[in-house]
């Protein structure tokens, strides 16, 4: 069998349900921060994960006769492995969630963006229906919204965790793990 | 302190922080559901709680001198209590999550739309831009998506949790707790 699960972003996300799944795996696959928040439940080999479409159909093909976990930091289906490996998906806390729980904003009130390593598409329009919560590397110019006033959410859960709120033409992007958010 | 916590929507879905929130409370209150959900690590007084602006500030007051957690089932900022009252919120799993597992779609694809005992809004411009992850009631009426093919997936986590795909227009919705997913 083969499961992506999702471990949260913080020390302690982890549900009952993912501790169960990461104690009965034969071999668990993570990117470093993932297995880092799962330590305290991995008594099997572990092994750093690489991401590229060939490494998750080596993982599918090897899944067959053991159970094998591939660890997804935040939950699974927000910008991760969910919908890229043909595994059963068991939730965990998003930065997301963190970021509208900070924020006191509702998710039925935002669209959810992901910029991370990718151009987004269609925030203007998005922005004329939703509040943005944007996914955000150091490459993302948050100078498209002018004059408004933004929050950058920096380092959710680590030790630099910042948030910052001001005009968007005054402001950078400066972390790899930032989170905008845009008023509609 | 005030804390609002989220305990899921399956049993186990507790994360490790929302157990020890849900322990160290001098006073609990939740809906029936979510007092069922986090009734294994409740050890002092639990109340049903009222759904209306005056409990809520209620609740704020009695805050003040001791340890009060409010239960919200999912996530508490999913259509939830986070952004109604003024408490620390935590984190749990939402029913969203759990649809957007099922369905192998990525968070950052959908649009999340309340439609619970509310009338949505913009669903038509919002199809254009993203697919329609809508939480809907028996009074929503799906066959305004006409001949699209959309799911159903009804009653998540209980015994008779289901999932129906096909035609919008020959489709019903038949239970409160249902979740209608049309792509874009």
């Amino acid at each position: 069998m083969l499961y992506v699960v999702g471990v949260g972003i913080c020390k302690e996300h982890l549900t009952k349900r993912a501790i169960e799944l990461i104690k009965n795996a034969d071999l668990i696959y993570g990117s470093k921060r993932a297995l880092k928040l799962a330590e305290d439940y991995i008594s099997c080999e572990k092994r750093l994960i690489k991401y590229c479409i060939e490494e998750y159909s080596r993982i599918e093909k090897e899944s067959i006769d053991k159970n094998v976990v591939v660890l997804s930091t935040g939950d699974p289906m927000v910008s991760g492995l969910g919908s890229k490996i043909n595994g059963i998906v068991e939730p965990g806390i998003s930065s997301v969630q963190l970021a509208l729980a900070k924020l006191g904003i509702d998710l039925c009130d935002v669209a959810v963006v992901d910029a991370h390593a990718k151009k987004a598409e269609n925030l203007e329009e998005l922005l004329k229906l939703r509040h943005l919560l944007i996914l955000a590397d150091k490459n993302f110019d948050v100078s498209v919204f002018g004059d408004k006033e933004i929050y950058l959410i920096e380092n959710l859960c680590m030790r630099n965790e910042n948030i910052i709120f001001g005009k968007a033409v005054d402001l950078d992007v400066k972390s790899d793990y930032t989170i905008v958010f845009v008023r509609r």
